[in-house]
């Protein structure tokens, strides 16, 4: 073959509010199949869809000084089969783990591909449990969060695919375990599957007030609060802190709707940083990418042994990708969500 | 003499907004003056009024677990002049400060007591740039905000007691200063008097965004934020922190007119804190109590060798001693408000 069909969804507009399909457009190109030295031809086979991905629709800085540009392929992370390959150790059919978006296929320069050995886990963990959810969540947990045995751990986004694992880390690190998330369902999840001490469904609360009476009885107080969230949730854990808390900004989710171009309004809480001594910082995963070896040594046979539970929801169909991306702050889904080509 | 009369200010009333008089009474009582094994009378000739006597008036638990109790004498930090002693080391006369509060005179045992040298520096700096306050903007500087040489640091409430001396030792960590205070008067008193590289008057913008536009001219971006007001201003700099800056909480004055029992609304901005990988700390100068001789080692040659700017304002008479507290929050004084007895 000379050329394929190459499918890409590429961003055209910005969102305001949420993201729909019209914020994309589906177009189809030839993509010449003819390698480069060094180069290999991928198929993609999963998709990830992250909540940052919003972020960088934002008309304002923020992780990165400028948005996402308009009228190119939506970045992400991608898991492909090598089709054919220029390269030495990549041969027709070996999995890769790649930084190529939303596209069906790609031709990539072998340095820009993570090789996946499916023996050692499943390759979709690549963007999930070993990847750069679970990165986050080892190192916000550890780095920032720094919880000690029996102190009180409440995650927000509990049921997400980084606060699932933040759920799980936090056990093992002999914290007490308060999951919050949206529904009962999720709820009983977080206790009888990961093992959360506590857990409560913030859809269940009108306001912070009763949330946090909530938290506050099962609890007694916060030492590490995750939060993927913002919001009412984190309204209502803020009073809650002990003395020298950690609160650790790992998303905001709640407010990618809008809020981050036009800030929504909640109550000024940073008094209560001052009487505890606490510390709220934001952290990033690409911070850690250097030492996911250091991550991947310790979780990977956690994995393998079959004792973290990373469940995957997943979307049929490249042409539900912008679904599948807003469905992260409306869904339903446990753990990562995936999208299947 | 057998006893003499002692004047106290009790805390009467919880404020819901601002403190005036009615919140205290002024009480008149015989004090017995005769001595037990170590206890010293003293004769208070400064008192200090700080923006945390505020925060103890809170209804909810705040950094002590219950608010200054009711009618009680209103604590705070003193100096005072011995009377009589009944303890080796303190003779009439001697400079003294105690943690003795709104009282014109106490027995006090030897071991509560603070002896001061008066030919090292003023005695009212055991109140200001050697106590409390100095100790809360070294440690806070130094330990939460850690400046480096070339940084961007901002303060708020520039002129005040902790503001003023933040801003001197931000310079000699060789930062780049910006002062944010009300009125131009403050304003050209940081510039001219205390070496700040700029300064602004926030009375001069009508909301945060005019604000924040003033400050990103000046500065470029935040590296430390050393915050003691909250609120608008607070609102300003936080979208325009670099990376990895560091916010240090040492007050929020612009909320302590009741917003610390029913909190102000403002803009969700810890999204900010994610993109940057910045950090809020809280802090209290009551956790480098042990480390005063640190600060005072490096600090007090300073101020002996007039190197350090440490203004002081007198109100006198101690039945201005609650309208000097609530001055505190509306007032045109700088640096340290004290109350002459």
């Amino acid at each position: 073959m000379s050329t394929l069909t190459q499918h890409q969804w590429l961003y055209r507009r910005q969102p305001t509010a949420h993201i729909t399909a019209d914020h994309y457009e589906l177009v189809e190109q030839p993509l010449a199949t003819r390698l480069g030295e060094r180069e290999v031809l991928i198929e993609a086979r999963y998709f990830s869809v992250d909540p940052y991905m919003r972020i960088g629709q934002s008309g304002k800085p923020t992780y990165d000084p400028d948005p996402h540009p308009l009228d190119t392929v939506q970045q992400g992370g991608v898991v492909s089969q090598v089709l054919a390959s220029n390269a030495a150790g990549f041969l027709p059919g070996d999995w890769v783990y790649s930084y190529t978006g939303w596209q069906s296929h790609a031709r990539v320069h072998a340095g820009a591909l993570t090789r996946l050995d499916p023996a050692q886990a499943p390759v979709t963990t690549a963007l999930g449990v070993l990847g750069m959810p679970g990165r986050t969540a080892w190192f916000g947990l550890t780095e920032s969060g720094r919880p000690h045995a029996g102190e009180v751990v409440v995650v927000s986004g509990a049921a997400g695919a980084v606060g699932s694992l933040v759920v799980q880390f936090a056990k093992r690190h002999g914290a007490r375990v308060l999951g919050i998330a949206g529904g009962q369902a999720k709820c009983d999840w977080l206790r009888d599957t990961l093992g959360a001490d506590w857990a409560i469904d913030y859809k269940a609360h009108a306001d912070s007030g009763t949330l946090a009476a909530e938290i506050r009885a099962l609890t007694g107080g916060v030492d590490v609060y995750f939060d993927n969230v913002g919001g009412m949730v984190t309204d209502a854990v803020l009073p809650l802190i002990n003395r020298r808390a950690r609160i650790v900004i790992c998303g905001q989710i709640s407010q990618y709707g809008g809020g981050l171009d036009t800030p929504a309004l909640g109550p000024r809480l940073l008094h209560h940083l001052l009487y505890q001594r606490a510390t709220i910082q934001g952290m990033l995963a690409r911070d850690y990418v250097h030492r996911m070896d250091e991550m991947v040594r310790i979780v990977a046979p956690w994995v393998q042994a079959g004792q973290i539970v990373f469940e995957e929801t997943f979307v049929d169909g490249f042409e539900q990708l912008p679904n599948a991306l807003n469905a992260l702050f409306t869904g339903e889904h446990r753990g990562k969500l995936l999208v299947r080509a």
